[in-house]
């Protein structure tokens, strides 16, 4: 399939079939991120893979604390609230524990541009697990640092992101995107025409 | 051809021939982007497209100035000098003209996660270049608002690389990688078996 088709058919799932899935195309999409380049080729990532069930249990107790002080916050703005209201995006993260796998994404900060390289390498991490026919989200969690700890990174390495891997849950049509007219500009900001 | 091939295939290029190529493989390419996840789907980027001789001398002039301040800094760390003496990398960016395109990949500041969003659009956008046969380098200036200036880019935009994309002018090997073992941890960080 080609490589616009693949990404085209991916979504953010959010709801997770807890019916396993193989191990080996896991490592089959981390091989394929590790082909990412980076600054000075440092490399500065590295996957911690969880299906242990009280670890996931432990994150996601610790992840939904932290997401519940978000939801609540007067501080979150209204556009976002509403956007996670639409979608019933709620405090509550059962992917974290009803996904069959969780990849944890860490940087070294101590490289230069980790975190840039890191998201790279996980653009290549989610096509190479849609080729696979697996579901993603790349969940961002509100307070990093406590998921880190449980996982004893340590602390010059930044927790990025926490991808639950399964089979879908929810049947979902893929949320609207920007047309090509719209992103792009020619030779300068605003210019529409090349 | 597999995902996995492609990553492995692609190397950083940064000599390029002058060759031109079709704006079409450019725009599939962002096409292709643009279908990646983002933060709340803010879809934080903008890509300029840049052919025209004189804008792409400008950012050259530009880029070398503020480059060459950073090879002579006392600043910069031996082992980082060592890198770049070894792949005689110096201050001078001829990939900046000599590349039929540049894309300029830009992320506005305001949308949550939109460095790490955009970076996740650019592993996208470097595999859909590979699949047509384009050679590519994610370029980071120095100082990136001098470059964001020359292009109209407004204050609450930040540019996060150049991408020269051409047929290449250079032979090269892939850089190494590191081994699956190496990256890989299960359940918890320096647990190195399932």
């Amino acid at each position: 399939m080609r490589v616009l088709e693949l990404a085209r058919k991916r979504r953010s799932i959010r709801k997770y079939s807890a019916k396993p899935i193989p191990l080996e195309n896991i490592l089959y999409a981390i091989e394929t991120a590790l082909q990412a380049p980076s600054g000075a080729n440092r490399q500065p990532w590295r996957f911690i893979i969880v299906n242990d069930p009280d670890i996931k249990m432990e994150i996601r107790k610790t992840a939904e604390s932290w997401e519940r002080k978000l939801h609540e916050s007067d501080s979150t703005p209204e556009w976002f609230r509403k956007w996670l209201r639409e979608r019933g995006i709620t405090w509550r993260k059962e992917f974290l524990t009803t996904a069959p796998y969780l990849i944890v994404v860490i940087a070294d900060k101590r490289a230069p541009y980790s975190r840039e390289s890191v998201w790279l390498a996980v653009g290549y991490l989610l096509l190479a697990l849609e080729e696979k026919g697996l579901a993603s989200l790349t969940y961002t969690p509100t307070n990093p640092r406590a998921i880190a700890s449980i996982l004893g990174v340590p602390e010059y390495y930044t927790l990025e992101t926490i991808i639950p891997v399964g089979l879908p849950g929810e049947d979902k049509v893929k949320e609207p995107r920007m047309r090509l007219e719209e992103a792009v500009y020619f030779n300068r900001w605003g210019s529409r025409r090349d």
